[in-house]
């Protein structure tokens, strides 16, 4: 059905799109120029993909092979460029479109390694990394740690990795139509929203004694 | 003989565990939650067999088709989150058995990338970077510079490098058991341990102006 | 004509050399020890070429299948282990050989990703990233901000995207002889330097409001 492709498609774009954002918002608050903007924008929005696909041996990634995908960062860099301080007021709306790309990077990672035959734990490891992977990447090179790993950040990996496993087990259980693929992207979503509302994180080790050096 | 290959597999096994066990531990110290935790010790403990393995385009990378290595690191994290003063405590034994990893790490991959017909420099390179690529990752992630490449780190990368080649020539001379696998690991963890406990260090540049910028 | 060739090998261990010199300065300045220098040296000389031929599935990559590639961040190690003084007040000479590094390495990329037959806007990127990725890792590893993010360094990436394309465009029009990429890597090479010359930047956004966290 060329409908649910288009509808993953679109949805993709929303991802990188906002993904680049904000990559591209980052380096305006560490105020790069219009370079390191770019580049930002664009390891945010390719990054987690372009791990997958080298893991998974699919070179080159598909996100060098989709004109759009190349694109968009860019445009995201320019539109960033000139009008950062309306962006940054529509932080919320970022972050809506944050958690809209990481449930369908780590969906539509999570079905393509079970495609690719890798096992159920490694699929779902490959669904988190393709989500989390860009920001990763866009914190590192920010000269920050990588706020999923902090404790102050609100549940990111955690929704990732059970809505890739959502995926995975459906996929086991020989269910491959797109919906199981919008339905994992859904739940990753909004347990995101959710936790953002909620203030949730993950449990933090408890600190009996001070860790020695 | 199923002997010598579990062997290695019981190696590689307790070298896995151990480098997890370090990247779990310097989370706790950078007080990351239970998912920072889990990002740093399974980025420890695979990152430099998956670097070795993309580069040789042996793709999916190993660890990924091997069920163990991927739970193992996540055994780690939880151990590590409830236990982290007794493995804290159990530093030098932490020591030891990243040592026994390191051995591990470099003299297999020495021998694979021989067996994938890299040459003999670039074979010795693959068996170094393997065996430390996953600490630069975690201390990357962990915002650190390298401990591997401080001056106030005690040798690491040579015994390394020295296993390396140690394996790389007896490949080359068609000694190709399992045997140099195993003195090659030995020569490195006991280089490293002896670096450990002599204090040695790798020679630092004289600076005899300050370096201008 | 082997001797086109002969100039593009030449041309490329000059780059390789002065990458390498550029992280192993590094290294010194920030005192690590050899080890740490000679890690930065072969990141910084190898890193990019390293992800361009993973990104095309080129494995191993070129850098492992050249003895000269790997040895040559090993003699600039050691060269500037001995005399950093020396290689330190030779800074100038240093910058117009990264200059013709930076040249030489985005238009053989560009070349070489057209040839792999990714699309002309990946061309371009690949070839961009293959000329500044080796300087990216290099200040990641030494615990700085990326120097060609920041807005206070001159002109580099715009020189590699303008150069890569011109070798991509000219590569679409069937124009594919080696003058092409000694154009486009003169031009590179140039307009860095004339940026370098004159204290050409890349814009900066303008900051209206102070970015709110």
């Amino acid at each position: 059905m060329p409908n649910t492709e288009l509808i993953e498609n679109v949805l993709n774009l929303i991802g990188i799109f906002a993904f680049a954002l904000s990559g591209a918002l980052v380096g305006v608050q560490r105020e790069f120029d219009i370079v390191g903007m770019a580049v930002l924008a664009t390891a945010t929005a390719l990054g987690g993909g372009i791990i997958r696909d080298l893991q998974l041996g699919d070179t080159p990634p598909t996100a060098l092979r989709n004109l759009w995908w190349l694109a968009l960062p860019l445009i995201a860099t320019v539109v960033t460029f000139f009008f950062h301080p309306v962006v940054n007021r529509m932080r919320r709306t970022v972050l809506v479109l944050d958690a809209i790309g990481l449930g369908v990077f780590c969906a539509s990672a999570a079905a393509k390694a079970s495609a690719f035959g890798v096992g159920a734990l490694a699929a779902i490891m490959l669904g988190t990394i393709t989500g989390i992977g860009g920001g990763i990447i866009r914190d590192l090179l920010a000269g920050e740690v990588p706020a999923v790993l902090r404790k102050d950040s609100k549940l990111y990996a955690v929704p990732a990795v059970l809505g890739s496993t959502f995926v995975v087990v459906a996929w086991g259980m020989e269910q491959r139509g797109i919906w199981v693929q919008a339905v994992g992207a859904a739940l990753i979503c909004g347990m995101r929203l959710l936790a953002l509302w909620r203030g949730w994180g993950a449990p933090v080790p408890r600190l009996v004694t001070r860790a020695a050096d």
